[in-house]
């Protein structure tokens, strides 16, 4: 399966079949295949100590190891997503917009699939259901390639995935998987315009560049997050610190956890030494300008690169402003467009902020970490989109959609 | 106002001051915008001269020549179409949708600029005016990049849209014209992804495959269209005939003009003739296959290659099928994904032929002639997207805006 214009031209026969697919039987194929992972556990934890072993000869990180595990509570969870997109409501075929024109040309703007949608992640095997059933459920044929260190657990699952899908009445093609692990396939995949219509690239900040820059089909940016948290003058504390430390420590690797600080140089006195006292206890390292130094002897001093750093770890920057303003610009200078809060019991702050803030999520006197499909209740998520085009934000089923004109009239021609 | 960088940086600060610009002051800036096209008609006139001048003397295809042009009803209808731009609804601001959470953050998804645009395109200056107005009034910052040819022209209208935005409060940097004519510029322009947001190639299918080969910025794709018109067993001659002609020789140079022709065998005896003598009267050459071929001996054979071109000529190819589901296959293979019509008085085909063409705009019994912004009802079209990403078929203002989330809490974090 690993002739990339082969699997291209596949994927485009699979495409139109799919897209007319209707709910129930996809619903049926979604829980049929998380029976099947069920049914195959042992066959899936198998294939999975292969990668786990060639992990541990390579001496790979242990939390990579550990990213990389499956285990029978990891490939339950898995059947257990499969089984909750089936709940979803089908986004397809959803009338977005109807209107006449005065020649009578009757005009419906209609929900469709994307069409072939490819995605390009790293370690987490977990991943190729996941991504397989948001894009399945939205009527998109998909095509993954994994990282070569899950390769061994990616072939048995999409092979579970597939063989399901056959047994069930649907082209088994609607989800192909790379199984070459040549880094020049990748460079391939990513030209494939006639058949890919969006590349999603899940992983670390330097997978997504890399993406972007070669890629020529459209790519959907996910996921790097500089998250900043402004505490006002206006600010309660009693809500400031645990948002702080909620967004900080409650998950460190994630992208919706904050990674700087913005404080109003009129509370610094009494805000700071009660919010030191409780990162010192989660542990958490402070890096700040002079202003913050002067009132926490402990801080180290930030540096331009730090307040521009997504750091995914127990360290936080920290910088004094002097008004709403000043943060704002602070913001929208450094941040990656991902995740703001504002902590203000001033309503015109507030609403500033909301405003002038340019990132996919605004907040007020609430955790970053909210940003979140799930959080948000579209009962799934694909990715966090930081880009502005096409989606922003949390992305469920319906971004994974587009849509087209359909157009009746009884023999209008344009004068 | 040549140095890329310094652009990029003036068009990022322009960009948050005129994200909070109210509807009221960016109208009436369009207004005198209008105004001062006409009061500076004569400026225009004698650059544009400048610019007509170098082109002929580089023996300039006369129809450019023609595209390149500007005379006082040219200057006047740029005039007219800020001030219908002015008219229009201003989509920023526009609440998209709102909900609570259980957890009592009140979510709020609303329309805001995408920040800014470029736009890269060729002899026609008059795109100059009519870009920036779109762009402007939904709240993003331009950078244009003209064709070297109208460099003259060009120049003077971004400078009269600059001098009357610093009349009116604006920061003239919400427009700025790359005045260097340089290639290797181009190919800096399309990397500048700190700066940019998206960008759209507005001209020929060359210019627009280049820009998504070579940009790292994502980009929205406009404007070449194979469109199909599907001739079913059911269809009504006097809607057909009349639609074809309509759609193959109203306009021929545009992308909603009709290239091929798909013909269900069992009418081809009774339908070819009557077409045919119609398509002669309008000089149009037919291009076909065997079978219409058979019927009309005046028929040039079609090759594979006239299957996929988009002629913008007085040209036709012609292929017959066995039926609808033939049709289809034959337009998916084939086409661009603009515009697609079947003429048939079958609802089931037409149903079906909605249902399963993969194109922006699929129509029953009408010319693929109206796709566009103003025949949609739109008021403004910047261009017509033929991917799935973002924005489909016609754009009009609210093509051009992104969403931001807004969360309001009242001290939640995440459990």
């Amino acid at each position: 399966m690993s002739n990339l214009t082969e699997m291209g031209k596949q994927a485009v026969a699979a495409k139109y079949e799919l897209q007319r697919a209707d709910t129930k039987s996809k619903n049926q194929a979604l829980l049929k295949i998380a029976q099947a992972f069920r049914d195959n556990q042992q066959r899936i934890i198998k294939a999975n100590a292969e990668d786990l072993e060639n992990g541990r000869r390579k001496e790979m990180h242990p939390g990579l190891l550990d990213r990389l595990a499956l285990d029978e509570r990891r490939i339950n969870a898995m059947a257990e997503g499969l089984e909750q997109v089936a709940l979803l409501p089908d986004p397809i075929g959803e009338v977005l917009d109807q209107f006449e024109r005065p020649n009578g040309l009757k005009i419906t703007k209609v929900r469709v699939p994307i069409g072939v949608i490819g995605i390009i992640y790293e370690s987490r095997p977990n991943v190729t259901a996941d991504a397989f059933s948001l894009c399945f459920k939205s009527g998109n044929v998909t095509i993954l390639k994994g990282g070569s260190d899950a390769i061994h657990s990616n072939i048995v699952i999409a092979q579970v995935i597939r063989d399901t899908l056959t047994a069930c009445g649907f082209n088994p093609d609607v989800l192909q998987l790379i199984e070459d692990t040549d880094r020049s396939i990748v460079r391939e995949f990513m030209q494939m315009n006639d058949c890919v219509d969006v590349l999603i690239p899940r992983g670390s900040a330097g997978l997504i560049r890399s993406v972007v820059e070669s890629s020529t089909i459209p790519v959907i940016e996910t996921g790097t997050g500089n998250c900043h948290i402004y505490v006002d003058d206006a600010a309660d504390f009693e809500k400031a610190i645990p948002i702080i430390i909620n967004a900080k420590t409650q998950r460190i690797g994630v992208c919706n956890a904050a990674e700087s600080l913005v404080i109003h140089r009129s509370i610094r006195q009494q805000f700071l030494p009660l919010l030191a006292e409780q990162l010192r206890a989660h542990h958490v390292e402070m890096r700040g300008d002079a202003d913050t130094m002067a009132v926490l002897p402990d801080v180290v001093p930030a540096t331009e690169e730090d307040y521009g750093k997504e750091y995914l770890d127990y360290i936080i920057s920290m910088k004094t402003v002097d008004s709403v303003e000043e943060a704002i610009a602070h913001i929208n200078r450094y941040n990656t467009g991902h995740s703001e809060t504002i902590v203000t019991e001033n309503e015109a702050h507030a609403r500033m902020f909301l405003d002038r803030v340019d990132a996919a999520c605004v907040y007020v006197n609430a955790s970053t970490r909210f940003t979140d499909g799930f959080e948000f209740g579209f009962g799934a998520e694909i990715g966090i989109s930081t880009q502005k085009l096409h989606a922003r934000g949390p992305m469920g089923l319906k971004e994974l959609t587009s849509y087209k004109y359909e157009i009746v009239g009884n023999g209008q021609i344009r004068k």
